[in-house]
């Protein structure tokens, strides 16, 4: 459905051709007429907003205002009730908020050893590491790659928790595949819709993070990219978006997450570490996003943060880590949850 | 404090132009030859950084960096403890958490009557509404003026909850000191100096809105203002901040909670129905708030929000407030706060 | 006119609530019954816009869509031609681009004489100088006050040139109205309404700059409120928005100046100097806006930058300024215009 | 080089400690004592940079400040005449600027041929055409592929002109080598780091345009990726930023073009047409890019705007078309080029 505002005074011969128009696509028009002006609202099968621009076009058409949301599968009309990821035997989007910590990068075998077995006595529900980074610089480390991974794998043999890693291009799905539990999809390539796809053919659980500074509608609809080859395993991750505020790395827009758990089914993962950029406030800004309503948080932590190659500024040492999860604990009951 | 970068390849003559000029304005100057490019330290008493925008333009200099922040009297340096700002018998920064509601306007005596009773009984701790009202545009309803004042001191008679309203021009100060607990200076007016200087004169406790896109350093700098005048009953209000997200009103930028306790001494209060404008997500954002350590919230209450000349969409009903009390004060305990 | 979008499934009892409170409120509704959902359109005298949010707060309705902009007596529709604003015997918003020039602050006699003769010579049109100052820091130069008025006078006197001075309060309108050509309203006040209808009852030429983060449609709205005084000598002024990007202290909207001539019959200014901040980019900036349709730009100069108080870093030294004016006139010239 | 900034009363073995980890990493110290704080500037060959954060987290530290910017190959340091990129015959960097015209998407063999000839006789001097779309839906028309390609490669046989077109992904980068002329990296793609490595291998030509949210360091940043691999022909775009302004699609960075032309030697080409949205605008903003000193334009054109399946409302028509070109070359001769 879309409506068409016609200009002041748009003559009787431009309010017809934007009527035949509509025939010609296929929909219904129903016509208001004011003293001020004539509004035309399309009804019919298939997507109006497809034409939206070939009638913006037209003589005498002021703007059209599509009424419906451009996505369906990732909306709460479509699947009214939470879509629950399931987990290495948890369900994301139930009760219990899943924990993803580790570090930003896999730096070598011990650290990654190290730091899983220390989250997963802390109670984190899940790993995380990069091997392949995206950097802004071409000189900065770029991950250890495949090695990584197999150092990855190795933390989960021995600590039983999932693996979430990012994958950056499409020819690396397989490869990620063979060793991650879930696919993260970074901020700089939520938009990235070779990835998407290939992400949504491959059938495996998705982590899809807010680009910096992507609406939420557009979060939905490249999530909507990875729904529409039937994979539903998708968890959307708010990350911080960039905004004009200097004191911190990113703003974390917490709105977000009830106005997403309000149009979506999916749940949504908050990530305090990026949000804020400072591991300062990570412990405030975790509960909050629990307060708030976030089916899970995702957290880095090094165990020796004054060493790490990247992002040592926003990461938790172990110790901070096993703090925050008691504090989580707390505000997680005092909204009905447990972590 | 404040540090010279000279440019790759800056002669003698530069250099030594700049120390002079260090020298004139009664600073001292720590020289570091580098390879590539020399530095210079500058110390001394006074404000250094005044001399900012001279030292850039002088040949050889590539930029200046300040290291000091431009804010003091309301820093944390220079005032360690929370700042307990007096109200009504409580203590806004200590652990009781302020909650602040009432209606966006003052619409009648009836409104404002029925709604302090409802929000105290629930539990507020203070009541809010605008009897002069910034409004965009020039047809819209300004307030009711003194009119409105006067029924909010009726209302403060039966209920003894202390009045937050609104001043939004020097002229206005003294009337409404007459009338108003705390004086609040609006989003729209955080930098509108005379009115600054015009509150911190005036000695009254004061709530200072975060500008829709003031940076959290310019929000300090705008406390300075009334600080300077030795009036230091100043509460910051996070209200939310203009981004490119259209979901929501404004983006509330909970980092700024975190980020201002721990750079000043003053009280942080958030207004979650500014930062949303949909009641639907103020209940969530109340929540979040407080477990990220805000010191009071202000939220819009209504009898009949549908009937509400302004801001009715943001406004809980007074049964949505009193659930949300409920659910505020089980987060508070899980972060050692009470409501 | 305004169009009610109702929700999927509204039932006949809601549609009708609607309908009822159309009628109340002395409107006449226009019914679109699509499969999937109701549009109602809202068509009548007087401004249905004032009750969006109390429709939008009933029951199965899902959202309003307003459909005439906020602002009359600043749109071209209400006054279809250039309004030409009477300058010193040029009319601002005619084929001749205004050229205001001049310092940031008058910081004394000397200083404002020598560069009001400069401008002149080069060919400025008015000449610019702030006497009262709105500085982030109460610890900065806050303007000489009225002693800069005087001056200003002065310069006026010797040159010719008509004034343009910033007035930041009510209570001063009176002062800068007896010196004044031009009152400036700066960015940070033009939401300052006390301040706009103190100006627009002042019947002065106003030049009314745009907030830092506001829309073209919240300035019109400003413009609105001058203009509703019946006070229509009103320049418009884009002087850069805030943005992420920190290579520039604003970024320049340069896109509004076509915009803004669209849809307002008010002359607009651009203001490269604010708009970059950094001298070296104001003489591209210039020609850009003139090429772009400006009707006026203004700039800061200043004899000597280096020892400005304030803004040195985006003020060009005399020499500068006269050489930008002769790159100006091949552009203006290129566009139909005189400089 | 590096500055670091110690703390206030950062003691003698906090300092020390930063000192001899200093000297771990092979560089120099210089130190500054002021009464308040020490300074310790780092000096040596290598990124220091790299090393950012791990001085962040020491004690004592309060912060660092980078003194180099993190680009090289970019830079105009680095070569400081402009970089002339040959394209067809011409030599986009030159004082010739660079036209290049077409539909968002080719269509149609006959839409894209009847565009190109229309350009090429109006003044074009490159041909551009989306064969692979980027597009937010995944319902929306993604392009007609190879088959697109083929179109563009005949167009160009037919007129000479050089074809622009989108690669979106690593595999398709050998495909779209073998049909165009110069490789474009859509906004979305341009941290996409693994397509940025393989269009520097491609050594083809490259446009790059900047991230809807990107700053010019980061466009910096991604043009290093490619100049990395030896690959020199890279033409910088503007093509607007993502802001709160709603009256345009996106917000024109027109300061973006004298910031890098100071910056680098890379020629930067202007995208009105999608930092405005609306065709109104194009050619007023077309004018203002020439005049800031833009090395090209890039524009959308469709034989009928009305039936285009993408960015309808943005293009021009064929004869809109050839008058911006008229009133381009007017402009361009302003400021001593040509078109």
């Amino acid at each position: 459905m879309m409506i068409i505002v016609m200009k002041v005074g748009a003559s009787a011969k431009e309010i017809s051709a934007v009527l035949s128009r509509v025939k010609k696509y296929g929909y219904e028009a129903h016509l208001s007429d004011g003293q001020e002006r004539t509004i035309i609202g399309i009804v019919g099968d298939g997507n109006v907003r497809d034409y939206r621009e070939q009638f913006e076009l037209m003589e005498g058409v002021e703007r059209t205002v599509p009424v419906s949301h451009p996505y369906k599968l990732a909306s709460r009309e479509f699947h009214a009730t939470n879509t629950l990821v399931p987990l290495n035997g948890n369900r994301v989007g139930d009760t219990k908020v899943l924990v993803i910590a580790g570090p930003c990068s896999v730096e070598s075998r011990e650290q990654i050893l190290e730091t899983a077995h220390a989250v997963k006595e802390a109670g984190a529900t899940a790993l995380r590491g990069g091997a392949f980074k995206p950097r802004s610089s071409p000189y900065a480390f770029q991950g250890l790659g495949e090695e990584g991974l197999r150092y990855l794998a190795e933390a989960r043999e021995q600590t039983g928790l999932p693996i979430v890693t990012e994958v950056m291009d499409t020819t690396m799905v397989p490869l990620v595949c063979d060793y991650a539990d879930v696919l993260q999809i970074g901020a700089r390539n939520m938009q990235n819709y070779a990835l998407l796809h290939a992400v949504g053919k491959a059938q495996h659980t998705v982590l899809l993070k807010r680009g910096i500074s992507s609406t939420m509608e557009e979060l939905l609809m490249s999530a909507e990219y990875i729904l529409s080859h039937g994979n539903t395993r998708v968890m959307l991750c708010e990350r911080g978006i960039r905004t004009f505020e200097r004191y911190t790395r990113n703003t974390f827009d917490i709105n977000a997450i009830p106005v997403l758990k309000e149009r979506t089914h999916l749940p949504i993962i908050a990530d305090p570490s990026h949000a804020t950029g400072h591991w300062q406030y990570v412990e405030s800004m975790a509960k909050a996003a629990v307060a708030a309503g976030a089916d899970g948080i995702i957290v880095e932590v090094h165990p020796r943060p004054e060493e790490a190659v990247s992002d040592g500024m926003q990461s938790l040492t172990l110790e901070r880590f096993a703090d925050m999860m008691k504090a989580l604990r707390r505000v997680a009951e005092a909204v009905d949850r447990t972590v």
